[in-house]
């Protein structure tokens, strides 16, 4: 069965009934013009996404219910980003006539698994035909404490949440594998140094998990997540607290994993560590002599951006990092 | 000049130096990773839409200008048919790397007399490559009383706000007309009936303007907006309220020029009012015996959906209307 010989009323219908559950603050959920949610004495966040088939993901290897679950996390990873938790999703889903049907419930399927994970609730959008598969997606949340990108101090340690260049790893593997991989139903694939080194990898790449920035909030000075890479978000922070960086080419975090299968990728790690995207780890500066639970790379500075090599040697950083509308 | 060769970084700043102003309620606005707006006493409407070219527009007959402006109005019309007012927009545009950057700032150009014309201001979303162009927006409002699709009561009066089927017989004029037409730089263009006849039909399918429902909120039992066609949208409405309805052929309101243009055209007006959809019109109920400044077409009855024609025989509605994923 295709989504033409269902027809959007039914589809809607099915996503309405999946999705409707009494959730404390909504008012109306799926099913009227507008979501409506009750007023809250919190500050609220809004983050929006788009997702573009062909751009942001491929089919060929990406299966519906991860690109779902990715699409929730790459929203929920913005608004950790600003220090907050997520509340409510709205999404907008585009397909092909033709698109099958099962796979459209599996992108729900990722839906539903991304909501639990992340506890937040599905109240709105909207279904449509389109060429290619495109989903938008608006997270919407609270915080009690806000982290802008504005706030790092000279002498603030800069801190990354996890291992970096994992994800721009697990997408040179997929290239190379060139199938869809189940591992939401533990499905495994063997290739180049096998399923338990690359199995991280390609999971960050498909349905990344993000964690929240909770133990961070009450030190850090400034906070975003890394979706263009380490470098180019860096210096965006930079650019808006209006500080330089120096960061230690050493104290990059990269996994064993990442490290082992680059090689053999004949990838450097390192690059796909600085300017790979798509990590969706906290980028954060905290004053020093913090107990921060993450990894330290660096200390923010009067001005310029520098990297402080293995060999002790000092060079300027070269902003690497995807950008759309690059040549 | 086209997308790539200014590229994404300097694109949304632009974009971002434009649209940056200091607005009650907003706390943090574009360009950190999340919007953020303070708390509020009134419960918040959330809504979100999707428009594909080729599927929702066509460049061939549309301005970048009328779409900004379009996207911005089909939005605010779900806001205002829950009684609500608009505030916010988070906007994700996504265009091919070719595509005319003058025709990019003519979009939000488009976009920012949206913002004006129903007081509300862009404080967040995204830009991304893409093969068409493909935008989605999403509005958050708030409501003194809000209005949903399930209030309807049986001897309520059925009413609708504006004139049906012009959007639809403007369609049907661009489809032959086949260029764009820049009403919103005064131009002009003779087709069939003459300019004078044709232009508010354009207007209403190029560059919508809903308008707010404050004069019906205290009378009103139910709301909705006309996006899909009267039939299929009262059908959702009697849906939702448990009721059903009889409407009268001869109150369906339609234009002097949608019956002078559906003519010449060889349309059936009646068919363009009933089921042409984008009307972005009110649709609502209100109990008898209340003064309404609207356009009573019918009744809410206890079940089935009957219409009344001018020869004085009622038939049962049969549903026309758009559907995505409909063969």
């Amino acid at each position: 069965m295709n989504l033409s010989e269902v027809g959007e009323i039914p589809l809607l219908e099915a996503v309405r009934k999946k999705f409707s559950r009494t959730v404390p603050g909504l008012v109306v959920g799926i099913g009227d013009d507008a979501a409506v949610i009750k007023p809250s004495k919190a500050p609220m966040l809004l983050t929006t996404d788009m997702m573009v088939e062909g751009v942001h993901f491929d089919l060929r290897w990406t299966t519906s219910f991860q690109l779902g679950f990715k699409l929730v996390s790459v929203n929920v990873s913005d608004i950790y980003a600003m220090g907050g938790r997520p509340r409510f999703l709205l999404l907008n889903f585009a397909a092909p006539k033709d698109f099958d049907t099962e796979l459209f419930h599996n992108f729900f399927k990722g839906i539903r698994k991304a909501l639990k994970t992340y506890s937040l609730d599905l109240i709105g959008g909207d279904i449509s035909a389109s060429e290619k598969v495109i989903l938008s997606a608006t997270v919407i949340g609270h915080a009690r404490k806000i982290l802008r990108r504005s706030g790092a101090q000279v002498g603030d340690c800069v801190y990354v949440s996890g291992y970096l260049g994992n994800s721009a790893c697990g997408l040179q593997l997929m290239r190379r594998i060139k199938r869809t991989v189940e591992i939401e139903k533990n499905k495994r694939v063997e290739y180049g140094p096998g399923w338990k080194v690359i199995s991280p990898l390609l999971r960050r790449y498909l349905m990344p998990e993000v964690v929240p920035p909770d133990k961070f909030t009450d030190k850090a000075t400034a906070m975003m997540d890394i979706s263009d890479g380490l470098l180019v978000d860096l210096s965006r922070l930079c650019r808006e607290s209006r500080v330089g960086v120096t960061i230690y080419e050493e104290s990059i975090p990269m996994s064993r994993e990442l490290k082992e299968t680059a090689k053999l990728l004949k990838k450097d790690p390192l690059d796909l560590a600085l300017g790979g995207g798509e990590d969706y780890e906290l980028l954060f500066t905290a004053p020093e002599n913090q107990r921060v639970d993450a990894f330290c790379i660096g200390m923010i500075m009067e001005s310029g951006m520098k990297i402080v090599h293995k060999t002790g040697k000092t060079s300027t950083i070269v902003i690497k990092g995807y950008q759309h509308f690059a040549v």
